[in-house]
């Protein structure tokens, strides 16, 4: 797997999010995926995904930056969108917040094994107190 | 410069901090560095990381993963400590809290100039919740 090969289907993983084109993502997540320790497999991989949507019905995925070295690519996502009521325990209701998710990736093939994601919930709450 | 020379620069600037080898610090960081979009040049970065030794007597960086493209890297830093006070505006007073940290860098020759760092604070309000 060559690192530009790999950036694009990463690039192609996010466009598909951005769709919520939920038969694809198979090409994309490992039935066995596992996510900040949990293993969600592809089932619980999507219905994360799906909920996200649910609560953020203007959820869009913005990459900054990707930092690529096969088999493993780390990206900073940006968001800015309205949460309808709590996320991440934070009470948000519906207020705009932008901010930012640093996620690291390890592929097998083409496909998503592991994840290792942190969200800036300090960035949010920093917004909505000021 | 090389991924492998990065990588390797990298665990210096690491073994660096934890040491708190301050006047070997701007062989690491540039004098112009941006810390999440702060302009905290070296003197100010210096000063952010003695106050965190200061607030967390037991700090430690310890690297659990590294991806490596020149002239950025993106590093999973692993924390197990025990802030005095609050921390993140959490307050810990002095419990033993684990989290990670995904942070990226940017390069310029063989110093940062870009720090884009996420620190994992749901993660300790979970661990004082439990």
């Amino acid at each position: 797997m060559t690192q530009r090969l790999l950036g694009e289907i990463y690039r192609d993983y996010i466009a598909c999010l951005n769709r919520q084109d939920w038969p694809t993502l198979e090409r994309f997540v490992d039935d066995a995926v596992v996510h900040n320790n949990r293993q969600l497999g592809l089932r619980g991989y999507r219905a994360m995904l799906q909920r996200n949507f649910a609560e953020i019905p203007d959820l869009a995925f913005n990459i900054d930056l990707v930092i690529c070295d096969p088999p493993r690519l780390a990206s900073r996502l940006c968001f800015d969108c309205t949460p309808r009521g709590d996320f991440l325990g934070v009470a948000v209701n519906g207020r705009r917040v932008s901010f930012a998710e640093n996620v690291f990736y390890e592929f097998a093939e083409s496909r998503i094994v592991r994840v290792w994601s942190v969200i800036d919930k300090a960035a949010i709450e920093a917004q909505l107190a000021g």
